[in-house]
Order: structure tokens, then sequence, then C-alpha cells
């Protein structure tokens, strides 16, 4: 069982801590993942050079990796980022952004789950293409609906990381349980990089929560509540970022009980 | 002849095809440039790395190159995009970023003009040091007027490209027909890498529409118009940003029939 | 002395002068640090490849030179700006962002201290790592209070720089004056990368202002001016970065007059 309540009690939790959580993120995502995670109370770094960021892993709670606009460079530093944060005992993780566009990315993926991400959250293509299955890769969009993705994620899940899948109505699951929520805004799809910087949402829970499955849910609930509550003053994608921001700011216990959707089976 | 319904027509044609953009883009431009995208309802998708960037430029309805913080090998992964998306038949968009304020960027452009654009876009400073003139380059702002650039223009556009300059008055040409759209906002120039998201902006355009000069003319008023619509609301830089996204979603055929001032000739 | 006239006057010049600023920053900070620059009144410009880097630094009024996501290629290209800005005769101005954080930024920071920095913008943890005092470093926050840092920037400023400690008081010294702000807003922090493009700001009036204490007090008057203007209509982090902006376009002598709360000592 998770509560709206255990999930009010995890945000306050990150709150009081507000964990350093280091993100080797895409270009495109940096400045919204950033935002996103000072706005609901974490401490955010980017680093992501081979000099150092094996030692900056060690020093942050959580460390998230997302190969959006992946290079070989980068790709070293993620690989030292993720054996840094494992051998260090801390969660990280993985964002396969557009895991089956290219064997480029095929391959980076395949490497990166060697490292054994702590938790996954990609769209159902992406976690189609993670299990080898045949997601339809368009870009980043989601061409797969979730829950056709549920089977992939069962799979993935099995090998030891949770596993979360964004959509319209979200799925997490540890190859147990299962999460389902059903919040969230249809405008959340048309502001670039949100599923980026959930991901970064889900490190800072994954930081003070040892329970990743726990963590995961508690992120995707805070998070796609934030988006309705947005939604409900936007006038379009430009004034609904803002508006995201300023609820992720602003949400707390009264509008996580009065709005989470969350199933768990 | 091109009436604002033609205009109109291009941009359901787009919403309802939602062509995925490949952007090879500077960092500063890259957020902007897929919010833009995402709002006027096309797929963006940000890929640069030598090892896939010809694999992913034929998955794109339209390939789109910005030079604004080039590098070494951003460059390599510019040309090797250019040419695939020529070998595949796919369009392919140039922004020669402050094309003339150093040797590299002139010996960059030359050799991406060499893989012979679909479309040019740029400023007049750029748009005559393309054309080998001597525009006074400062920075990435235009220092000179659109019409000064004309007659480069014209002669950028008989070596087999469509070029547009963007300006106050924005002035289109594949070297026999020139279009002239004096919508747009004095608050554009004062928000970053508009400019550069236009340019993601025409690469869409011209997925869904086979006359590169059409798309263009289509894509610059479409924009502009936004643009205009978003100066009505706005109270400065920042909140015409958030107010331009919001336009470039709502935008439909009848703010184009109320607004658009474009002439051909 | 300064009056608030006094950083009036000099806001003014940069308007008129609209000084093109160079910036070599990280990539979280390109883009607000470009509309800052663009809605203060200055021309931003993104360089950093090694081929053009010392070229474009002598194009511009000033260069700042941010090491927030450094990597072995963007140090070269800082180094050959500085060296390049200082050859002639221009002001840089270095964010040593994160410096105590990890062996490589220390080693790096070391380099470019010895590039003699015109102006050097941190928190104070930042600060004390440069002066090899024990700042707590966690990840980019400021983690000591400014006043903990006074004594380290006189000593830095000893050294011939001018140095900015940025907090809730900020401070700033040439090692003989030393002037405090005690302007801005408790959300400033809380949206990614303020002080990075103040950085940035610092550098344009640098540009326009030959007393690099003056030009420093200045730039972080009228920031943290502009910071309170925003904070009186935000509703949390996302409405505070769109108003900030439009703060920063919109303010002039009537507002540092009211608001401005500046003592030199």
């Amino acid at each position: 069982m998770m509560t709206p309540d255990d999930i009010a009690d995890r945000l306050e939790a990150l709150r009081a801590a507000a964990p350093l959580v280091h993100c080797v993120t895409n270009y495109v995502a940096m400045q919204v993942t950033a935002n996103a995670l000072l706005a609901i109370g974490a401490s955010p770094a980017m680093v992501h050079a081979v000099e150092e960021v094996a030692e900056f892993a060690t020093l942050a709670g959580a460390t998230t990796l997302n190969i959006g606009t992946l290079s070989g460079p980068w790709l070293t530093g993620m690989l030292l980022s993720a054996a840094a944060a494992r051998a260090a005992g801390r969660p990280w993780v993985f964002d396969p952004v557009a895991a089956g566009a290219t064997s480029f990315r095929r391959e980076a993926s395949a490497r990166l789950l060697a490292e054994r991400p702590t938790i996954i959250r990609g769209n159902a293509s992406e976690v189609l293409a993670l299990a080898g299955l045949s997601g339809r890769a368009k870009g980043v969009d989601a061409g797969d609906a979730v829950e056709v993705a549920a089977a992939a994620a069962r799979g993935l899940a099995a090998a030891g990381a949770v596993v979360a899948v964004t959509g319209p109505i979200d799925l997490v699951t540890d190859g147990a349980r299962v999460a389902r929520i059903a919040n969230g805004h249809a405008l959340m799809p048309r502001v670039t990089a949100l599923g980026c910087a959930l991901t970064g949402v889900v490190g800072a829970f994954a930081a003070i929560e040892r329970d990743a499955f726990a963590a995961t849910a508690a992120a995707l609930t805070v998070y796609a509540v934030a988006g309705e509550m947005a939604g409900e003053v936007a006038r379009g994608p430009g004034s609904f970022a803002v508006a995201f921001l300023d609820a992720l700011a602003s949400i707390g216990r009264a509008e996580i009980r009065a709005r989470a959707r969350l199933e768990i089976s």
C-alpha cells in the first residue's frame, strides 16, 4: 500500500534533506531539469567530464544518466558515473532517450544496462526498445501505449531495476508490485524535456528513500499532480512550463491528498 | 500567389503530419527550438554525434543545421547530416549564425554551402557574409537592413537554395520569386535564439511541403504572426517568450487571415 | 561614493553602447545568460571552440568564463579566451562554479586564476575555495555566509581582481573598498543559473566602465533590484524567472533610486 500521505511524507523528507542530485543529461533538458529539482527542493548539479564525473557521483545522493544528446565522450562519463554510484551504494537512474532509434543508442543502452541501474524511466517505445522488443522509435515521442509496454517493463524489472513507463497513465513496477498513476495533463508532452526532468526528480526521491519502487511512485505522483495543477492555469505550452515549476514548488500534502490517483496492484 | 489560406493549409498539414525534425543546433537554442517545434505541432529531435547523426537524418522529414556554438566535432556531424539528408532526398536548412565573425565560421559556412542546403535562413549580416559581401559582423545581431541583403540573397538563391533573410521585414527568395512579410514584434530580437528556433520551424514546413519557397514563406508568416500575437500580451522579453510559445500552439486560420501581411513579387 | 544615480548612469551607458559580451559558460546557464544580457540591453555571444575563441574574445567588449559544466576542451578554450582578452586590454570575468568540489575544478580554477581575471564572481563557498580556505563544497549552492567569505575575498582581491561574493547580501571588494548590496529576493537561488547569468551582466557593465569595482557594484545592484521587482509579482520560481527578465528590461533610474540598498565602506 502507498497512500497519498505516504507520498507527502516523502516529499517533505526530500525538502528537509535537499539532496544533491548529480545529472548527466542532454543539452535540451539541462535547464529545465535543474529548475525542476530546485523547484521541488533538491540541489542539482550537472557534471559530465571524465576527469571528475566519478568523483562527483560519490558526492551526490543520487545520479541520473540521460542519453538524449549522446556522444562518445559523454557515454564514457556516464559509464564512469554509473560504476562510481554503484560502488558507493548510491542509486542511479537511467533515462534511455530514443533508445531504439539508432545502433549507437542501442549499444550505449546495452552498456548502461550492464551497469545495473537502480531505476529506469522512459516512455513506452524506449522501454520496449530496452527490452529488445519492437517499439516504433520516432524521435523521442512515445509511439506505444504505456500498457503495451507493461510486460516489457516487468521483464526489465526482473533483471533488478525498478521500471517506470510514463505516458497518459504512468506505470511503475519492480517486477512484483505495479503502480499506476492517472494524473498529469495533455500539455506535458508539448513541453520539451519534462520527461527528462522527471528523471532528475526520481533521482531526488531515490536519494531520500531506499525503497526504489516507493521512491519512483512518489516522484511520478507528485510530478503528475503538479502537471494537473499547472494545466488549470496554463493558456498553452509556454505558460504551462512556467506554471509547472511554480506547482512543483507549491505542491504539498493538501494537493496530493486531494488529487493523487495512484493504484497499486 | 500565396494567400493566407494557402499558409493556413500548410500549417494544418504540418499539424496533421507532426513531422520529425532533426536539429543540430547550438546549445543556447536547443530548448527553445524544441519547444517551438512542439508548440507548432512538429516532433523535434536533437542528435549530433558522428556515430549516429547520418543514420538519424534519414529518419527525419527534414534536417536543420545551425553553427551558433560550433566546434570541430559538431561541424563533422553537420557535414554528415547534410550529406545524408541530401542522399535521402530530404530537405535541409542551414542557419549560418555569425557566419562572418571568424575565419573558423567562414570556412565552416563554405563547407556547409558546398553540401547544397535546400533553404538558408539568417539575418542580413549573415546572408551578406555568405554571399561573400562585407556584412558588419557584430556577434549574432543583424547589423544590416534586410533590404540591403536582398541582392545577396538573390545571388545565393541562384546557386539553388531558397534564402530567407529575417529582420523587421522578412524576405524570402528562390531567385525568381520574392516574398516580403511585414509581421513580427520588436521584442523578438530581445529573446535569445528565436531566429534559431525559426530555422527549426522552417524545417517542419519543408518536411510537409516540397516547394521550399512556399514552405519557407509559410513558416516565416506563421512565426511572425505568432510574434505579433505574443507582443500584445507581453510585459517584457521574459513574458514575451512564454506568450510566443502559447501563440505558436494556438495560432490558426483565423489569426493568419486577420493578420498576415505577406507580399509576393 | 557610489550613488543610485551613479548606478543608473552606468545602466544607461550600457544600454546606449549595447556591448558585445563573449560568454564561455555552462550548458545549463547559456540560455538564461543570453536572455539576461539581451534583456538588460547588451549583445551576448556564446563561442567556445579552440579554433575561434581567441579571435572572438578580441571582438568583444568583455569576456566571461564559467566552469559549470567544465571539460578538457572547454578549459582549453577558456584559457585561450582569457589570454586573448588580457592581451587586448579587455576585461574578463571568472565564475568559479563549484570550484572546490573536485580536483579537476581546483586545478582548472588555479590555471584560470593565473590568467589574472579582472573580476571574480562566485558564492561564498566558491570564493573560499579559490582562496584556498575550507569552503564546504556542496554542488553549486552557497554553503557559507557571504560575510565569512569577506576575508577570503579581500585576500583574492589583493592579487589584483575585484571580487564579488553573492548571497542574501552581496559583497564587492577591490581589496580597499567594500560594497554591500542588500537587495535581491529569496526566489533567486530557486532558479537555476541566475548567478551564472549575473556573471554575464557583470561583463556587460565592465565593458562600458573601466573602474571594475564600480562596474561590478553597479551590475550587482541593478540585478538585485530587478530580483526584488520580480519577487513582487512571482507566484513561484517559474513565474519569477519570467518576471525577472521583464524587470531587467524595464528597470531604470526611478527603480534604482527608490530601491537600491548599497553601502560602501
